[in-house]
């Protein structure tokens, strides 16, 4: 099912700068998320939000504003807490991607999902912490700890579209790959112009041919890339012969 | 080895808004990285941009400013553009995950690799991403797909830490790779072969060479297989010259 289809939210708790609830509905939407819901914010609307929503100011639109964290999470099935610092506290963090895989796991379930954020300086407290079933923690640099909310938000939803892709296999290009037989038929004349110019082997094993074939098999070369380098093998072949054929 | 220890450097290219220098050096900075370079921006330093960078104005101080992206990127063995936009190149797009997976192989072996990033509105243009070995798109909704450039350098140094923490042996081959001054002066080797023989471009776009840069470009040459192809196009530069001469 696409992310747009699941029940999941992502929850903001007592926001300081309206400019991260903008940029973070932005994340959001890049994704494919719109839900958003804000607990106790400290400046909204506003139009720093919007500004840096950029076309995203429909989940602002949207957003539903709740005076405390039960009454945003109330109704899930999954609470998810993100915390980049270490508490003393009997929870276990998981990383993002394992807390990816659980909520998609649970939304397509059919429960609702909350992700929850904290203040930027502070973070969750430890009685909001204590209303979310699971911890994940982004893994940073220990010099330099302190990642900006939206930011936050940012890699914790690509994780989420991520998940409920399972990963894509990667997309080719349109055009077919040269199939083995005209990689062989390009080898072979590749083999007769060389040999047309005498050139000799110097690499330590002398297997030139073999090297120069496992560079191009590397790299998949499509249908329009052979013919593109059998044009230049016949180009060169041709001023040879006409050189050859207009000096005898 | 730490991502802080391995020579990776993120390079972005014409960016107009300074504030997105300053997020992109935090979010570099929060996942452990510290090399950045700048092409050609709008306006830096810059205020703005020291504000959002917040704690990782070392990462702006020390930042190297270049002219052109080939400046930038002519001492590294691998160049990964990103870009959000389908194309009409015979690129095969990678996914972050993967892309970040192979430069921390090729960092581990010793290679200097820069992750690429184009302007805010347009991107990476078609130059530029032909100077680029590997082309990641970050996924994004279909409906909503123009990720903010801080926000995708955030998600690519993210996977860029996980990476480094997965990877721990280096794999492939032992040989460095050609860097792109060597891609570079094979390249002009070969269009003064072609331009010998008369060779005329019959490619539908016109762009011939750019077409056989971008098939080079993929497949990662290394020094020893960049020495293999001048010593070819030496060969038949001899062969065309010997001719020549001989017949005279």
């Amino acid at each position: 099912m696409p992310l747009s289809s699941l029940p999941i939210r992502i929850v903001l708790v007592a926001t300081s700068h309206p400019g991260n609830i903008g940029a973070a509905a932005r994340a959001m939407k890049n994704m494919g998320l719109t839900q958003l819901h804000l607990v106790a914010p400290q400046q909204f609307p506003d139009p720093e939000a919007s500004a840096r929503a950029a076309g995203a100011d429909d989940l602002l639109t949207h957003a539903v504003v709740h005076n405390t964290l039960l009454e945003a999470v109330s109704d899930c099935g999954l609470v998810i807490a993100t915390s980049a610092r270490q508490r003393h506290i009997p929870f276990v963090p998981y990383e993002p991607r394992e807390g990816a895989a659980m909520a998609i796991n649970k939304a397509n379930e059919g429960n609702t999902v909350a992700w929850v954020f904290g203040a930027e300086r502070t973070g969750l407290t430890n009685v909001e912490l204590a209303q979310c079933g699971m911890l994940v923690t982004i893994p940073t640099s220990e010099q330099y700890s302190s990642l900006n909310l939206a930011m936050a938000v940012q890699i914790i939803v690509y994780e989420l579209s991520l998940a409920a892709r399972k990963i894509a296999v990667p997309q080719g290009s349109d055009e077919p790959l040269a199939t083995q037989l005209e990689m062989n038929q390009f080898y072979e004349h590749l083999q007769q112009v060389l040999s047309g110019t005498g050139f000799r082997d110097h690499t330590a094993d002398g297997h030139l041919m073999a090297r120069v074939r496992r560079l191009f098999n590397r790299t998949q070369v499509d249908q329009n890339e052979v013919r593109i380098l059998r044009g230049i093998l016949s180009a060169l072949e041709g001023a040879r012969q006409h050189n050859s054929e207009g000096k005898a």
